[in-house]
């Protein structure tokens, strides 16, 4: 069940056999030459969705904007600062156990967001850590990269054993291209594969990474491919999902 | 052009004969026995995708969760503090300023966000105005409430004539069926046009709008009624985005 | 009965028998060349201190500097950050309701001040919204613009039926000679009518209005006009803080 | 000159040989059974309004709610946390700061409020001192209590050489029944000297001082004890902010 | 006993015993041309850890960075903005009450420290004075300057009669070379005593005080001196620290 | 050099040929039955400091307090909020740059600081993102873990092949007896070893690890096994800093 398409009475339904909420979670930042720039975003949602379809499962509304600091010098790139983006993490949590959650999965589709959504965590559970008395209503929060469910980067790796990456990864091209076969664009890369390096702000990020990729070539990409994955990970997803709910 | 589809590369162009951009801004909240809980993220997403289609405009990511706190004794809402929300509308200022983008069009689905957003516009006008010289990138801002777009309020009027209603409209919930006809909800309204009332917390709101909707009677909903809504104003926000755009 | 000259034990007297309690809230900004920086303060100051006078009503002290960023390249206009306003309006709002007042009524002199009181508003209500149980001490939040109280629209445009305007108008200005009759300033108008245009930065707007004035010629505020304001004013406020406070 | 009847004109014309201004800083908390609750925001109010009808002296409007924190058992104080008022000085400064004021002058009414006051200096100097070079625009900022201004504190140990105290102090009171001779209460204090002690949170407070007094019996106070004061203060305080000025 | 030192079961039994603990607290700054960076930390370390080794008194870890931006302008000087100085007190302070802590001894090593601690305090008492029932726990916070406590003032005067000063005193960096005679130092001063003056921004601070120091001549302090010093200081301390624990 | 221990002008001279500086940042937090309180604190300031003893490497103070929210069942433990934690890392990043260091080496102590530390490096970067023309003064931010420098885990490895552990390692608390002999506690586990388990909120922590151990029996700790790390830790961490520095 997707929640911004469900009415407050379903999910009041839902509640009854289930405390638990997946959050899909991204980035809205340059994906390279032929990558979207909601990538980060589309990824987990894709495979969030494809679940949700095939056993009960509640989806959240998109966490869409996240930390992408340093893709700032490529257009269209937007970014929360983090302390902003803990505050956001904060309220959600907070809406969501008000309805009676207690547990949040939150699957995540970017490297850069790791930190600080583990640092919201601890935010979060610092208010009740500062109780002397255990909270009322208890709390599990997750975080898990779709890209380390089981078995997704053992695929990802069998359908692009050279170039898949570091940013802007063949996969995660190739999920989008999936679910968005419109969104596909032909670009031809230079070099094949990008270079690797270290990142920090994105003056730098921009002088190490000229068109944005970090050692991929997503010109491999294809629907096939993508459709693989999402199936593959809306599998695992529903497994993890069901562990984590009880 | 939808940002989210288009590569970094798509934004850098469009930059070069624009530099105007539409975020729809919504929020997710109870909208009744048979509204979607994301039914103003969606409407203005609807209506800002439906003009881009038709004429040159950039719709960035929907900013979804808005100023909800008074529906949460619903389940299903999110809300941030408003003070979340203003630092997070200035993220994304300065993010699309970076760009170079200076006329920032907020289509907004939510009357809950209209105070925060014009108190986030001020803080960030704010930071320009404590400065003593004239920015160097200038900046304008604009919300606009879809259901206040040119002519739409008359088609509403028109369409619904008795029970539109001022929360969880029969107008509202005809975009998203028009959008999203999988999601209609068959619900009896009992009473069959809800009450009108003052918006204080949500243990208040809850004790007088017992379902959740304000003044309307949104089964009359349908997929047609919805499609002239979208129809209308995406032809009405062409126009007044480009009025903006120069 | 004005809190500022009051002592506790007359205050913890009033709420033996009102929770009710008035703000009048306001600004610090130009007002063009013959009005007072002081205009949107003194105004509802005036207006409430009038009424008090009439009735029992508790007038608190005058929340004196609002939002006034886009008057800062006129010299003596001071303002808050949204963000700043909306923890002040917290704190006040927490103290007064320490001592059991359950009504703040407040008395807005300033458009530009509405966004941020209405998103403050928002951020008290939320921490009442995010617990699951009522509060054990229920909270109502009015604004009220003085320009908006029953008969005082009217009355403005009879007086001033040319020119009264949208920004340092004949009527506000009036209300402050009536109420300091010795700052009284003479000034002649040039254009007499001062231009209509949107509101952004300060760079802007002091492009935009040269003189600080939207739409107004001010130089026709006299005491008369405004003692007459200020009568009805007061007449209407009482009428609708008897109505908030029960 | 006071700011708050003044328009922006005036002040301008004032900024020509003089980048001084002087800001009354304040606090609301209840005063013991005689006290008016706006006697420190007063006092330093009424001693600057006299000083500049002696000579050219600009006085800001007054920063009337302050850090009162412990006073809050006691109906009618309102406080601001000191983090808040923090960020209102920096507003307060930036704005003055932004029409050319290179030196503000707080004249503070109230003992709780150095510490913030002084914190909130730090934080203003605080972006100035991580620039590695000058600022372009110099601030010197002064925090002057007015109970020290040369020759008061011996004045009032004159007038009540029994008693004056520590808060509610009879000196204060007599400044306020001065500027306000209406607003005077006739009180039998119990015990005649209040005790003296320690200052925490609101609760301690209220169990140490009984009705709000501290070490002072200010039944003693006068309209003409005030008077003396007020004289006495203006003229120092003149000296001083010429001092200050240049 | 030093808490860092100690393992979470040797607290635990402190705790049954006393609900006092102390926290050195200082400031990374610059102190002359022959005083430590870290001056104002380790001199109330020192003498902390010297007390704690002669009665039962548990030291808490060190606050080692303050408020310091007024020293910036010399290299490895760190400072924290005041708001930052005061969430981590809060969360500090949080954390002690945690364990069942009720009385917090700050021992205090900066006079640039004291304004933002007591802001600091008035903030965590704040929200025990917003609430209408009295605190489950009680808190009594202390700030003790090293230099103020008993004895020791009359001791530097005795020590160093002339130019012990204002910043880089002899006293201070005595009681370093005391306890860290290996990073003694040899430089000339040069004015001998150093000139006194206001403090500001870190700019305005050098042009001051060219080598850092204020009103002090530092080459004439000694371990010998220094060592007086802390025996003194730490006899004291215990003397009010055991007062303040009951 | 530790800069505690230096003076700004060797400070200033060690500038004219380093721009890196080293801070040791660590947690004061339960470290089970026989470990120190101050473990993840003293660990990387122990090894900081013997390293700078063989090389030119600048050491900062002790960044003692970070994330340790979840140890706050156990008596001791003191935690900054996330959000505490990037404010401040703020401030010591900006006073270290203002100096003209460009490098800064956080060497970590504690697994829970990573993604706070992390996302306190991308605020700090935000603010250099999202200006369009590139910083004036560049910045280099790492963070190393200390039991991760080459080496070292396969020497804890090696001197406890069983039971060193994840929280309360038998390496960390031996690291703390090399360089505290006096604070060795001889305590018996039981269970010899450890439960392993997740980690949330203090409460839930308490439950799954009884006497705050996770996985480890540190009653293996010796001085001789501390030295050991500490010694082969030094070495290559000046060889890690070394290539950072240029």
């Amino acid at each position: 069940m997707q929640l911004m398409k469900a009415s407050w009475m379903e999910v009041e339904d839902y509640l009854r056999t289930s405390k638990a909420v997946l959050i899909p979670i991204g980035s809205v930042e340059q994906h390279g030459p032929n990558g979207l720039l909601g990538t980060d975003a589309l990824c987990p949602e894709l495979i969030a969705h494809r679940a949700a379809q095939q056993a009960k499962m509640l989806v959240g509304p998109t966490f869409n904007v996240g930390c992408a600091q340093h893709h700032l010098a490529f257009a269209g790139s937007i970014t929360l600062r983090p302390s902003t983006m803990i505050a956001a993490i904060q309220d959600w949590t907070a809406s969501l156990r008000r309805h009676g959650f207690e547990r949040i999965y939150w699957l995540n589709g970017h490297g850069g967001n790791i930190a600080t959504i583990n640092a919201a965590f601890a935010e979060v559970y610092a208010e009740m850590s500062f109780q002397s008395h255990a909270p009322a209503q208890d709390l599990y929060m997750k975080l898990q990269n779709w890209w380390q469910l089981p078995g997704v980067a053992e695929l990802c790796k069998e359908l692009y054993p050279i170039g898949d990456g570091m940013h802007a990864t063949a996969s995660e091209v190739a999920v989008t291209y999936a679910g968005y076969p419109e969104a596909q664009k032909q670009v031809d890369m230079s070099p094949r594969i990008a270079p690797m390096g270290e990142i920090r702000h994105a003056h730098a990020y921009r002088q190490t990474f000229a068109d944005g990729r970090i050692g991929s070539d997503p010109s491999q990409a294809t629907v096939e491919g993508g459709e693989r994955i999402i199936q593959l990970a809306a599998k695992s997803l529903l497994a993890d999902f069901q562990t984590f709910s009880v």
